[in-house]
């Protein structure tokens, strides 16, 4: 681990509200008392792997090197869907084997998949229905502690990997979707700047964006407050994609924009 | 406090939008500095003890010996309403003496109850708006850093104990009350696994409800995933107790059902 | 830093849905892996440095000397608008120069500002979108390493000062404005106790409040609970200010009542 305390993040859709993200901090200090706990998010809509997999992988390569990362939205809990530890170049991540974790390992450098079938890495009485108290939290405490990865039980190499739709150039078009929508209401979709790079649209241009039936002609800023207050603009955001925003305001308000529609870009002559 | 740092939890109604939980936080820190404060709620409903009461006895018993619960959900403050100490088995509560903190330290196992009248333990100014602040998070800090509870003031014997339902078997029906509904909308009951088993309801079994004047025929499950999408279901949850379900849905919504209401449940043939 | 760990703060209107927060947490950890990070709030409303100003002047005091606090409500990012670390009494202040740093700074004795301008400071690619992962982490966790404040650029005098309307007394009436609804509704105005005692009000007095065109007769209480429930009171709170409150329920919602309106006080005989 380095020269600080070990570090656990937690990813769920648990919300701040009930008892269930804390359960899960005591199991972790009961097991790992020098852990560090920081919460990414507990706000993931509920059961939405997807934006869980997005949100985690937009933060854990900030992370230092030896996190555990704990992800919990986890729709399949107490069926036969397989708890998971999944080790890549720089972090440990742990959770259900549903595609929530394998976005962010596999951009890090996937090494290796356990699926976790130790009993002794568990608690003692596992319930059918709070897999992050009763497995994912002793698993990290454990991980934290200095157990190998590969004792928590056999490789594997059928773990889910998450679909998620990929951005394609045609001619002079960049085609994908609308990826997330932040709590600003920016609009995040998948396209990243080398695509406009390619089809030659820089900074100071102007271009043709098709979001669902909208049709927009936006400016590629370099910075949100380079529009006018109010104004619509496109931006290479914090995540290296193409962004459309309000400067001051919500996008995803104004233009009724929801995750998944499809997007199109053009340079705008 | 044995191997780690001293632990001190917060369980409160003030939200997390306001600078007053950061206050406890900044109190506590300048007082014990190498104390480790972890939330488990600030979303308890205003001013009411009860779910805070609940919320916390969730909560606290899977954190480490030696751990010191602040509660403050806090109605009388700065009325005669005393601010206490109790000590249970493993754990320290403190905050205000309305019930909120007995829930969880009976539990435990209680062993005794100090009310806070020694001036030093508090801040020197101590407003009558704010005791989480100027009382609760001081005293929380110094019994972190070592101080003997029972220095805090005289032991009582009179304090609030929180009246709760109590469940009650009727022949073959358990008889009881929806006790929370969770960010999911799961609607849990204080019906314990026990006087299900007792009433012959094992898993797979049919089992009448009667929640309110809505009567449903459900299965007891031992996992969300089991239901299909959608299907209201009974399952024994991770309190330990019946819960009402929707898998990936919330059954509170489709059922409109509330905090309080009556629950009744027997064997279907 | 004295005896404990050094302390970083942060104060956003980034919401904790969005995977923000916590990048510019692994920033930190990555930087100085012994930072206690803790938030105030992220809740603060999108863009109002006013409301971000006021939160952080009112929870920075609590914290420890040393402590360094990060404010980041910058609608200007990316602009030609400056990040500044603003040194006073018992704090580091870092964050944009918009004014959201200097209140809370003014008030504990400003001693400098200086202009963050050294490249080696900051990550080695800055985007123009996210300042607060970008800049204020990296010199925060710099600062809280041992940095020196002076060492991330020249010394500025011409920083952004908020301009907060100042409370007066005329004759026999206070007059102020409402600066602030918290979670619960209380109504936060700026007039400080003094001005009511030197007007001759004292707890248990009855005053008069022009709030907007509403006009009441409220009660000075030193405790919410001295009302009976439902009752709306005048009180002063634990800000040292004006407060008005209604006892267990929401004055601002009950008077309807927004940040910015005007407000007089004067004795009820």
């Amino acid at each position: 681990m380095g020269k600080g305390k070990p570090i656990i993040t937690l990813t769920t859709d648990f919300g701040l509200r009930d008892p269930y993200v804390a359960s899960m901090k005591g199991v972790i200090l009961t097991l790992c008392p020098k852990a560090v706990v920081i919460d990414i998010t507990h706000d993931i809509p509920k059961f939405n792997v997807r934006i869980g997999a997005l949100v985690l992988a937009q933060a854990a390569p900030w992370f230092p090197e030896g996190t555990i990362h704990v992800g919990v939205v986890d729709p399949g809990v107490g069926t036969a869907r397989r708890a998971i530890v999944a080790v890549s170049r720089r972090y440990v991540f742990v959770g259900p084997d549903n595609g929530l974790l394998m976005l962010a390992a596999m951009r890090d450098g996937l090494r290796a998949v356990y699926a976790v079938e130790n009993k002794d890495v568990m608690l003692e009485h596992v319930s059918r229905t709070f897999h992050g108290r009763d497995i994912f939290a002793p698993v990290a405490a454990r991980l934290a502690s200095g157990l190998d990865p590969s004792e928590v039980g056999p490789e594997i190499t059928d773990y889910v990997v998450p679909g998620f739709a990929r951005p394609k150039l045609e001619g002079q078009r960049a085609v994908g979707e609308v990826m997330y929508i932040d709590g600003f209401g920016n609009v995040i979709t998948n396209l990243p700047e080398e695509f406009l790079t390619r089809i030659g649209i820089e900074n100071g241009a102007e271009l043709y964006v098709r979001l669902g039936s909208r049709r927009l002609r936006l400016k590629l800023r370099s910075a949100y407050g380079e529009a006018t207050p109010g104004e619509l603009l496109a931006i290479i955001d914090s995540w290296g994609l193409l962004e459309i925003a309000k400067n001051l305001g919500s996008a995803a308000e104004e233009l009724a924009i929801r995750v998944g529609e499809p997007v199109e870009v053009a340079p705008a002559p």
